[in-house]
């Protein structure tokens, strides 16, 4: 290791990523080889050639998939929902994606009531209510006014609900704790358009959103925010939305909690008033611990993962260089910063936030780190444009009453063991 | 339609976006619905409700496909190739996405040797040549270095060079045409920080990149372009690279023809020279109409298509209102500009550009257009931020020498009979 690589920024080993990566730094992490004389073929020892690299290659397939080698990335369902008809939650492996998007095939899913197996040349979308000219769309139509496209996050309420609700830390894997999270390119029909063509009446302020599937799941949304950047949206990450994020459209509203994002969306009621529906006086609404009511608090809060290492993860070697990487996402805006701490928060450096920043999308963040080998915690700790910054768990906690787990986004701790352990930790 | 919409901006019903969009305009593509009294029972003569709405749906799964209902939309085998064992090019549908981004599983593919099922525990990267120290990685080390994500086009050389070479327009559809183009979220580790570490030698000018396929596919490339820029690919739309990109890596080399970011690699060269490969000296050199020979010439030219309407597709309505949308991307840099003309090259009007708008990527770009119902011609010309723009076909032609067909960048024309069929002619 080149030791002027080495100009740190903050404690227990996180490093200046400029002087780091500029430098003529070593790793360690190559294997040096002796070659031949000729210097082009394969060093003493060497194994034969594989049979991959002597004989020609299998063929391709209209509709690719993942290596066989990699089965093991796949949604995980929380074993709380299996025995639930109807209802299930899907979590998306974050400790195996790196970038800020997430395969369509890996996005995470809440389903209040299944997947409804719509036709979609028998689904429409009707709005009526509090407008001058009730419509009907089939979806031939709808699909030809003009769409937007945007690179966003969506994350459930109850995300990380297990740090809100277990007193001790639950030893689990970021998929666990984290996975009701994902980001994804949108591209849809902006809301704006179609109630503005309907023509929304003075005294109308908000629409009941309601959904196709069984239970009809439905949420009431204040009209200002879907005039402002909702979409009716058809294809995500570039094809069609798969059923399980609402084929043939949802609603998206960008930065809400997901539940919200009305899947297999077929029916826009405007209205002068929420018709509180049992899914928002049920499950997401939210007791502050002074016994108050917190309904309609829709925008997910500031926050942000490592994912890279994180909970259950070993490290392979018990010392040396490691890059830390993880996740960010407002509800609110973009990612203004992200401090990351490898001594338990007694000093915090500036990670990396990889481009491009947007508006209520996942934030890649990283930062070089030099591990001594000395049992440590590592923490991260998120800042959006409006200044927000995420609360210590107790200060989450002693926000909300009791029992409370919705919108949970305090700062997340992972121990480091010096045998290489990773586990989630309360700081 | 409100009339107040309609600010023309280019001839042929080429519309001002925001004064079409602001408005209280109307698209008539709604079907005006008369409510029962209570207003929110549905309406008279209504069909009774389908079955997905009176019944739990079903279950999901750990890694999902799109719905059943989408089937016809896959990459598509370029049927030239079909029948030549181990060479193939697989197209990706443009005219069925969205957005910017190809999923991964519709991404395009051209192999040279068929897919290698490589084993990623036996699979190795080496440096060497005109390097102080060689170097030998395995997967498990090298994926342990500080990784880059960033949103890039992929195009073949041979993007639509049946325009290029067929005599008289052919009547195909998008991705026939233009399918060896993709975009997608690529991560990895720069390849700079492995030749840092490797150390470079001062009379280094050129990099022998190979691949682990049987074929040994090969490509020299410019040291300059490899420090700048390209990195080691692991991971593409967030999760690792399908067999078809390369699985378990590849060299990314943003901007370039296709076939130089290297699938599979397993070898790099350091070099004071190229090494004329049979990928290089063959397919990929290019003959000027004057004769010179243009060899390593790489940047893929500022270029676009739209995509909607394009070849084949038959428009629903044979008037009225239709988004022109479509794609741009240029191997040099940014998209600037792109302008569309409804009525075959006589007027212009430039089309927004759909944020994020990054170096080297695709560029989702559309425009509100209202068909009077009359044959007209739809051309989309791209500008990029280093000023570069597309040439006509006939300008194309004249550069090159007669059968050139790699790096075809000309306009594009779609012809819109009165019935409403979209056909590929040249304008």
């Amino acid at each position: 290791m080149n030791k002027s690589a080495l100009r740190f920024v903050a404690g227990n080993g996180l490093l200046d990523r400029r002087a780091f990566l500029k430098s003529g730094y070593g790793l360690s992490l190559a294997a040096a080889i002796g070659l031949s004389p000729a210097g082009r073929v394969l060093a003493q020892g060497e194994p034969p050639m594989p049979a991959w690299m002597t004989s020609l290659g299998g063929a391709d397939v209209e509709y690719g998939s993942p290596s066989a080698h990699e089965r093991q990335v796949l949604r995980q369902l929380q074993p709380s929902t299996a025995q639930t008809a109807g209802f299930s939650i899907w979590h998306s492996p974050l400790q195996h994606q790196r970038g800020s998007i997430t395969p369509s095939g890996l996005h995470f899913a809440v389903h209040h009531n299944g997947i409804p197996a719509i036709d979609p040349e028998r689904h429409q979308l009707m709005i009526h209510g509090l407008v001058e000219r009730p419509l009907r769309f089939d979806l031939e139509r709808l699909i030809r006014y003009p769409m937007v496209s945007r690179i966003q996050f969506l994350e459930c309420a109850g995300n990380t609900a297990a740090n809100a609700l277990s007193p001790t830390a639950r030893n689990a894997d970021c998929q666990a704790l984290f996975g009701q999270l994902s980001g994804a390119e949108w591209t849809g029909v902006p809301l704006s358009y179609l109630l503005r063509e309907a023509g929304v009446k003075a005294e109308a302020r908000w629409v009941i959103c309601e959904g196709a599937d069984g239970g009809s799941h439905s949420r009431s949304l204040p009209l200002t925010k879907l005039m402002d950047d909702a979409i009716i949206a058809f294809y995500q990450n570039g094809e069609r939305l798969r059923p399980s994020q609402g084929y043939p459209l949802r609603l998206f509203v960008p930065g809400w909690e997901g539940n919200v994002s009305v899947k297999w969306l077929h029916r826009l009621e405007v209205s002068d008033s929420p018709v509180f529906s049992k899914d928002e006086s049920g499950l997401y609404t939210r007791i502050l611990s002074d016994g108050e009511i917190l309904a309609f608090g829709f925008p997910m809060e500031v926050k942000s993962v490592i994912t890279h290492p994180s909970g259950q993860q070993q490290l392979p070697e018990l010392k040396g260089f490691y890059e830390v990487s993880g996740l960010a996402w407002s509800g609110l805006g973009r990612i203004a910063k992200v401090e990351v701490s490898a001594d338990n928060g007694h000093s915090w450096a500036p990670a990396q936030l990889h481009a491009p920043v947007l508006d209520k999308a996942l934030t890649r963040f990283s930062i070089p780190w030099q591990w001594t080998g000395a049992a440590t915690t590592l923490l991260s700790r998120a800042t959006d444009a409006l200044g927000n910054t995420q609360p210590s768990r107790s200060e989450w906690r002693s926000r909300y009453a009791a029992h409370s787990f919705n919108h949970y986004n305090a700062i997340q701790a992972w121990r480091v063991s010096s045998s290489g352990e990773v586990e989630n930790v309360y700081a």
